[in-house]
């Protein structure tokens, strides 16, 4: 896997670039949609291709349960059980070290997580993640970290921080005793301690594996949990400063449409979040100038798209009107049109930040869109 | 609207022929995928055209009651509201009469309910169906008929079909006064005995408003609810007979492959039906060879699309095996793709129907697929 700058840029930090791998180009900066399981909320993946998606995102540990290492495998991997042709980035099951707090057991060699499906016991360590992204034929593989909540305090978080480092160096170690042309990144954890970021990114940035090789792209995990989006900016400056410029970067988990723009400000070329497909279902709409919550009664004879700039299918064919009148009757495809729109919203999105990059008016053009933006409040 | 047969048989009952209505044109014997409140269960417009839909059903009832004839009429009618552009076919509410019987009462005049929304009262009267239907732009409109349980009895029954001769009546009078070209359609009723439905049949074939107008299709109505297949057949033989050769004629609400396939035979042009929405939710698909329970253990880990013949998206792109994980894993998209097949399997056999019909190989082919498909048992 190699990204390529393009368009150098002429206003510093953020870039343009386009990330080739065995499965298929991308262009970054990017955004993922999120298939956990295997599958993108209600959308075929000739849908989400005509929402512009170019790369998924699916989760290792939730696949590893379900359906399980013997049928991805038969099916001939992921990306053809999912009926994907592009690339797709898997997620260790870090965060689930976080989010399923009562149902793991971390140790230097792994975690012990208990099966929220069925109680049985299963097994993770950074070269299982390994062995198991390669065998079933994900693009590119995050290494398994061990994620703290910052609550924890300084004490807990260093640890945790340092087991993610020695655990990284197992990840290369491993993924050069693993055939196959899977990318491998790390991730640089270090909660709201910037220095600690840059300590980790430092650390990432100079490791290599026992043959030398170095990872492909790098990681920025453990945000969007609980800080705000003005500490969130400067822990992600912090943690991109002493990474190398021609490796991607991705920052896991964010956010609503102003972290993403601020992110790329920074510098990060990738994204994956939730919010675009969760809210959908929800009946929450991200827009130009905010978020529009479909339920509300004044959108039940509103004959206008979501968003009159938005070139999906959702916005193409239906209004308002209708999208309303699906929420209240509970009908399926009222999720489904609202995501179609979401994730729809969240490409263009990128892709007009790749074209401000390209024109040189990125700058200028975000200072516009944070302040005319608003999607974090409600703004109904 | 005019129906015109086209390559007229040489095997008598059945037949070929279009519909030209002001929408489009609707190439016969067809279905109806069935958009109670104006949606079909997770299908966009654009994926229900792929599908091969020509026509659409909508509950008149269930639009009275939500979004309303202000916001439809707001839209442009039920075709813009629901952003599809082919012609759209309503049911009257007659079959609410039975299925809510809790709710209403019904008089000379009319039928009273009370909203299953928000207990509100309602009356529907033929006149008003007629209005109602044309005022949101319905292409076809069914005349609202008084349907009773067959369980009722003969008095019962003998009373209802009396009152919908007289509602027919009224319904072919209001369609007078009313502006434009919406076609209205007749129901045959009679329970299951075979002379009340010949008799009715005939008083339809006959009727004419005050200015002269006859009704331009049959709907065959309360059937589906009970009697067996056998009884079925010559139920739809029955009320088939009096109608007129020139005129469509429309089995309401039936049923499997097999029942759409001798229904044909008989000479039926239309067929509407949840059943191919309705189980794809809960993971029961048709195939050529009968059906199959997704759920089931041994679709874990089969390779193979569900149906080796079938051209639809989800055959197409998607395994049993990842249609067996999204039922298990309970994602939203297992619906979508399982009603994407089960709709473009009903509408094929339509058109392998039709094919057959103008070969005039329908009847041998008739006899080939009931003995090989078996969807209304269970063959797992
Ligand atoms: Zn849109
Ligand atoms: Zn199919």
């Amino acid at each position: 896997m190699k990204w390529i700058e393009s368009h150098p840029q002429t206003e510093g930090k953020p870039r343009t670039g386009s990330l080739h791998t065995e499965a298929g180009i991308v262009e970054t900066p990017n955004f993922m949609p999120v298939g956990t399981r295997g599958s993108v909320r209600g959308l075929s993946s000739d849908v989400l291709s005509r929402a512009g998606t170019e790369i998924l995102l699916v989760n290792l540990f939730h696949l590893w349960l379900r359906p399980g290492e013997r049928i991805l495998k038969g099916a001939g991997g992921i990306r053809p059980f999912m009926g994907w042709k592009g690339p797709v980035l898997s997620d260790s099951g870090g965060f689930q070290i976080l989010s399923l707090k009562e149902r793991r057991k971390v140790s230097e060699e792994g975690v012990h997580f208990q099966s929220p499906y069925d109680g049985s016991s299963v097994f993770l360590s950074p070269e299982e993640v390994v062995r198991f992204s390669e065998e079933i034929g994900v693009t590119i593989a995050m290494v398994l970290d061990h994620l703290v909540s910052p609550e924890e305090g300084t004490g807990k978080n260093r640890e945790a921080l340092e087991r993610t480092l020695r655990w990284a160096k197992r990840s290369l170690d491993a993924r050069e005793s693993v055939e196959g042309e899977m990318a491998l990144f790390g991730i640089v954890q270090g909660g709201l301690d910037p220095e600690l970021r840059q300590f980790c990114a430092r650390e990432l940035s100079g490791m290599t594996g026992l043959s030398g090789t170095i990872f492909d792209g790098y990681g920025i995990g453990g945000l969007g949990i609980g800080e705000t989006p003005e500490e969130r900016v400067s822990l992600v400056a912090a943690a991109i400063e002493p990474l190398p410029r021609n490796k991607p970067r991705y920052l896991m988990g964010v956010g609503y449409p102003e972290d993403l723009i601020q992110a790329v400000g920074e510098g990060v070329d990738l994204f994956d979040c939730v919010l675009p497909t969760r809210n959908a279902r929800n009946g929450m709409l991200f827009t130009r100038s905010g978020r529009l919550i479909i339920r509300n009664a004044k959108y039940g004879e509103d004959f206008g798209p979501i968003d009159e700039t938005c070139s999906c299918q959702t916005c193409q064919s239906y209004s308002r009107a209708y999208l309303h009148h699906l929420f209240r009757t509970g009908e399926m495809l009222g999720p489904v049109l609202n995501t179609i729109h979401n994730v729809t919203f969240y490409l263009s999105l990128m892709k007009e930040m790749r074209e401000q990059l390209v024109m040189g008016t990125f700058s200028r053009w975000k200072n516009h869109m944070l302040t005319h933006m608003n999607s974090r409040g409600n703004n109904e």
